[in-house]
């Protein structure tokens, strides 16, 4: 049987998405997905290098797909006029915590995914779809007039991404899944405007702290 | 055989710890545990119910020291007169990093119990113990003056916690060891200052962005 490689890797990536977000990476059997794609073991392989490899390329496309999210809410923010940074940032950390709820498994696997042995060797793609969800926020806070150098934007931007992510990541603890959705939106709102309010202090040089 | 029942349960918990360090909740069986123990697998249940719990268990003693270097983080400071929220936020935050470094295994499986179908049944002693943590970041807030009323100081203490759990957990991504731990420390400073800073200015009336 002649398989179009695209088709069969597409094919394959889906698959692959499903089980990662059913049940994790303990999910991402190469039998498994074979048997559903219809395909030999041999041809995964041939396609995706190991497992590690697979589970990176899906990895890729949610960053894509998350990247995707974010250029979409700053393009609606465009469009109704929405300038303010803390606005701004309220709104992507929205899209990222509905992006989060709707991937809730995959997501999961993928951070588990970054935190395992095979983050350390990670290629320059991967790295480069990172950069481009901080690029997102540098953007924000460049629009937002703080007069930050680019190496501080940069890591302003990034310190924020993790604690957004922090929020977003261990704000169900002990709580029911509305509680836990208000509860982060909360966090997130002070956070926010903590870090909005402080950036422009600081460049004001109203800062006692500094 | 007559055995102490608490010098089990310690024994018992010492070797869940050392399994979930080194494994993860997959490697916590408790035929593993029973024969590292030099008990039955009964003996086990009979001591703590179901995995999940012995689970938690662990997850109690680690929120336990946690906070107790915390207290220490705090009591050292009092002794060297260190009284600037911004500083004491910085040092718990290392306490946070330092051990979240000894228990890398251990504390990233308890990040995914916290996360699994077992944490929307917390019992009242495990929140007390996350809670005992906010409030040691509360009362940092207090001192420092900012005037929050409690119910604000409470959730800005959460999502201070939440910022740096989110900092210090997605750091290593895409970076060396010791290149991890200056980006985590740098994202953690940028963040304290910020945040400081803003509740000042915000307590003054001098954010714009209120």
């Amino acid at each position: 049987m002649a398989l179009d490689k695209d088709e069969v890797a597409t094919r394959v990536l889906a698959i692959a998405e499903r089980l990662l977000e059913e049940g994790g990476s303990a999910q991402l059997q190469a039998r498994t997905i074979a048997r559903e794609a219809g395909v030999s073991v041999g041809s995964i392989y041939n396609l995706f290098g190991d497992l590690a490899d697979l589970h990176r390329a899906v990895n890729m496309t949610l960053l894509d797909r998350l990247g995707a999210a974010g250029a979409e809410a700053m393009r609606d923010m465009q469009a109704r006029g929405v300038v303010r940074p803390r606005e701004r940032l309220i709104a992507l950390a929205n899209a990222y915590i509905a992006f989060v709820e709707r991937h809730a498994g995959a997501w999961s696997a993928l951070l588990a995914f970054n935190r395992g042995p095979a983050a350390g060797s990670h290629p320059s793609w991967y790295t480069e779809r990172l950069d481009t969800l901080f690029a997102i926020i540098a953007r924000v806070l460049d629009d937002g007039g703080y007069g930050l150098d680019p190496v501080r934007r940069d890591l302003a931007a990034r310190a924020l991404w993790s604690s957004v992510h922090g929020i977003v990541t261990s704000g169900y603890v002990g709580a029911g899944r509305g509680a836990a959705r208000d509860e982060i939106r909360a966090q997130v709102d002070i956070l926010v405007e903590c870090f909005t309010a402080g950036l422009e202090a600081i460049r004001d040089g109203k800062a006692e702290a500094r």
